[in-house]
């Protein structure tokens, strides 16, 4: 399936034209239900990440829009999440104070940011950049962020003022404020948390039991939070507890998502760069697994690099709407796929519920307490933090482990950007250090056959004139100063050394560093008076050999088979020729 | 050979317990003509790096000690070098005007902290970061310093005050200041250069035809340097040039380097940073290449882990002594090794000779014209400028060529720091990007054989329900997601897939990443009524695979060889069996 050029950049235009009158009831259906669940969603990631409740509604439109038009994936719903949400208050919350003008600013400016790289990095396609993301890594960051999101929003069940943005500031800080407890607030906050949970467990078998499909119960456990937030917003209007110093929503704006400008002054650009880059790559990564799972059960496509450009338009939305930065999340995206969501319609439809939510249903929502939103917070984290992965990567290699532990502890203890830039450095260095190291064997010939094995592992003939080194691995400048070490060591080992045979019948790429390594090897050999021989050269790196002088300089042959180059470089006397056969392991 | 520990962090415990008097002779004689050799040099990139003339004889004293002690090279002279002197000039002309104790001081610090990251990167053995730093990328930063270097030292020529550490700042300050040219200075200059062209290549063969050895005629031709500066400051004092403009070296202390002592201000050491890091890996790298290359000469062996303490511990010795960045250098070694250096001692028979020099000869060099200086700088580095690396990169890969233009452009628009860094940045996003995209191939069966080949290669028997994929490289976390990508592709693209079978004969590694994504992989397809194979899987990967609970998820089964594979999954119905036997290309 080859997409004409327009199309491929913009995927409405597929699957808009087949748009049919099933599908339309499909979409309708499943937009109704994520509307529901996403009003308490996005007032409760609005709080997360320091912004006014409204903004998390507004968040949620515009970009569901985009994303309709320039996404790949039918199902992924587009907005404000948890992850990303707390690494937003984490990057604004260093520059401007929470419910100021300059915090909104700077988090639109984020947004605004974090799209256009998202953009740039799809145009140019350069998805591959978020592989450097390892699954152990993204794993051990959303576990500790899903820690310091749960303790950073105790804050907000206990009723007092408290912040910081690593765990021990956060736990400090709610120390030093203890004796200021609102009692009413922990009720109001510890009911609620307990009533989400029990729904996790327990509504889904009820509803099941009262005769809902699996599927509609388990949509119907997902309006649990919207049970929480009527049940607690009745609660403080009937007992006017807002008076008795429970805090609450009050007044949010009724009105579409309002028209906005993110700064462009390059200091603040400057400062959120960095920022920025994290959480577009968090929100890639986390996006595009979601897509991707979902995309798998209807056996749809899904394109990273045009992924990347969905989510930067979404992104670029939000900061022109009065958002803040969004990616598509895990469970609206299920709830939208459960639901029927057959095509990015849906996500249309949704940002249209949304919207007369805005208008209309905000004075709704003036008494709902702060409290129950940072229980609806608490308990989807929670879910988040899974520690088993440091026992699965301990079990499966430890330098997978290694890299777990180090982002785990450094996002708890360092925050956020530190834990994720610490997991993406260790992740590349043990790759560049893996990499930097390829297999080579020294080899030689299974008695009686034309065989060549590693003479460590096998009982094989070697002859103490020849050395035989089987290169394992591509040679490329990372390894290339590796093979001339190897090389100068085995030379100055081995004082009879007079031929060197480099096998490379694994070796699918040369690079020039490679050439220019294999050119200073050729010579200082031949300084130390020894020939350099290559055998089973592939087609390709041949060809690409003969582009240089490299052929012209070698002071032995390029041989066909090592056993053709043994062959021809064994010594004439009988007497001369040695078998050296070792055995270890 | 394997040492005893301490004796592999001391390298001098190994070659010293067998000096005899044989050594000594061919040590003191190479250590009478480096030290000649060195004293103009010293001079040379002492006012190179903006430094106080006798900074550059101190730097080649301590440095050149510690090196013998803990170096592996046997031939290596360490002291500044151009390309180092002009980082520094960058790095610390950035922080302090040149001439003030503010320079002096950040100059030690820079030697300080580069000796640090130096001898840190030796004692964890990441002496393998420095190869991400790619052969084109080095060559084309050598070039583009070498003009920067003789750009700068035009001013000295010319007798004009002149700065900037960019091709472009340095020509405008030059062309601004043209009016106050010194016309005795020009002459004296271009005399200087002029000379020391015909130096290196009329001296050598006069030499020659004088009746020297080659050997003997090279070394020669290496004094020429010390006939210019002769010459001219004779000229200098005999028609008393100073007092007509003629800049000279002036008053320098007859004194034995003193103790100085580095910045610990964690604001200078922040500053300097970035700068000490690339100064460390770029001095490095071109010290280990001159070390490997004498070294094979000899049949001797060179520890890189073991270098860099060397080089660390000669660093750390400059900063103490009043010197600058050191590193090993190409020509001086050369001469060393040549005149017959047999041990480190003779680096320690070299500083001695420069000690003697700092304390009796610096009254000689009063009327020494800057000119003179800059002339021998000027022909040094001109011998680095080499733009045929882009020739040959441009006909070996469009890739490498790619990482040497933009590590020349950058390096001569914005400097030394951007054109490194870019260059390693670029050489590490190219790789990065290969890796992320594995070769992987579609095969089918070879008609009447057992053998699979490539699909879009050969003529070959396939399958439509059946989708054999081989990859042809180890998976982990650079290309996991790649995997999972093309599987969800080919999945989409063929409505009647039932089973995919991936071969892994070449695949000798598997991470926990690449583990979560065969899971993914298998869950998704399960998901779209596919079945997962494997074939052909290493014993190791194989051992892996068992840690986790991946094989009692896999949907099929695991193969011994693909032929096995697609014999056990052909449709029964012989009808249904289609041959479907694609050529391309």
């Amino acid at each position: 399936m080859t997409l004409p050029p327009l199309a491929q950049y913009l995927p409405i235009l597929d699957w808009g034209r087949r748009y049919d009158r099933g599908q339309f009831t499909g979409d309708m259906v499943a937009a109704v239900i994520v509307t529901i669940m996403l009003i308490p969603q996005s007032l409760a990631y609005a709080l997360l990440a320091g912004m006014p409740p409204e903004a998390g509604i507004y968040a949620s439109i515009a970009p569901i829009v985009l994303y309709a038009i320039f996404g790949t994936s039918r199902a992924l719903a587009v907005g404000p999440v948890a992850v990303v949400s707390l690494m937003t208050a984490a990057a604004v919350g260093n520059i401007a104070e929470s419910g100021t003008a300059g915090y909104v600013t700077a988090a639109l400016t984020l947004a605004f940011l974090s799209g256009a790289m998202l953009l740039a990095l799809g145009l140019f396609r350069l998805g591959f950049l978020a592989n450097f993301l390892s699954h152990p890594v993204i794993a051990g960051f959303i576990t500790a962020s899903g820690i310091l999101i749960a303790a950073s929003q105790l804050r907000h069940i206990l009723g007092i003022e408290a912040e910081g943005h690593t765990l021990v500031e956060i736990l400090a800080s709610l120390w030093a404020h203890l004796g200021e407890v609102n009692f009413i607030t922990v009720l109001l906050g510890v009911t609620a948390t307990g009533f989400l949970f029990w729904v996790r467990g327990g509504l889904k078998p009820l509803l099941k039991r009262m005769g809902l499909g699996p599927r509609m119960a388990d949509i119907g456990a997902k309006m649990g939070p919207v049970l929480a937030i009527v049940g607690t917003t009745l609660a403080v209007w009937a007992f006017d507890l807002g008076e008795k110093g429970v805090a609450i929503v009050g007044e949010v704006p009724q009105s579409l998502p309002p028209l906005t400008l993110p700064s462009f002054s390059p200091d603040l650009l400057s400062q959120l760069f960095i920022p920025a880059l994290l959480i577009s790559i968090i929100g890639f990564v986390e996006s595009i697994s979601v897509a991707q799972t979902l995309a798998a059960k209807k056996r749809q496509r899904i394109d990273p690099d045009q992924e990347l450009i969905g989510l930067g338009s979404a992104n670029l939305g939000a900061a022109f709407t009065g958002g803040f930065p969004v990616t598509g999340g895990f469970s609206r995206s299920v709830v939208n796929f459960d639901a029927g969501a057959e095509t990015p319609a849906a996500g249309a439809f949704t940002a249209v519920g949304l919207g007369l939510a805005a208008l209309f249903l905000t004075p709704l929502i003036f008494f709902l307490p702060k409290a129950t939103l940072a229980a609806t917070i608490i308990v989807a984290v929670l879910s988040l933090v899974d520690f088993s992965i440091l026992k699965r990567a301990w079990a499966f290699s430890h330098a997978d482990f290694a890299a777990v532990s180090v982002t785990i502890l450094l996002t708890l203890i360092f925050g956020v950007e530190a834990g994720v830039s610490a997991g993406v450095i260790t992740s590349i260095l043990v790759h560049l250090y893996k990499t930097s190291r390829p297999h080579m064997a020294v080899v030689g010939r299974v008695p009686g056959t034309e065989h060549f094995r590693n003479v460590l592992r096998h009982e094989v003939e070697t002859q103490p004139h020849v050395l035989s080194l089987r290169v394992d691995e591509s040679l490329y400048f990372p390894n290339a100063r590796y093979l001339e070490d190897q090389l100068s060591r085995h030379a100055a080992d081995k004082p009879e050394l007079t031929d060197v045979v480099l096998m490379f019948p694994a070796v699918n790429e040369i690079d020039l560093s490679a050439l220019e390594s294999l050119e200073a090897i050729n010579t200082r050999l031949k300084d130390a008076d020894i020939r350099l021989h290559l055998s089973e050269v592939k087609g390709p790196v041949m060809d690409r050999l003969q582009r240089s002088h490299f052929l012209d300089e070698l002071t032995g042959q390029v041989f066909l088979s090592q056993h053709e180059a043994v062959c021809a470089l064994a010594k004439q006397v009988p007497g001369a020729e040695e078998t050296a056969a070792r055995r270890e392991g």
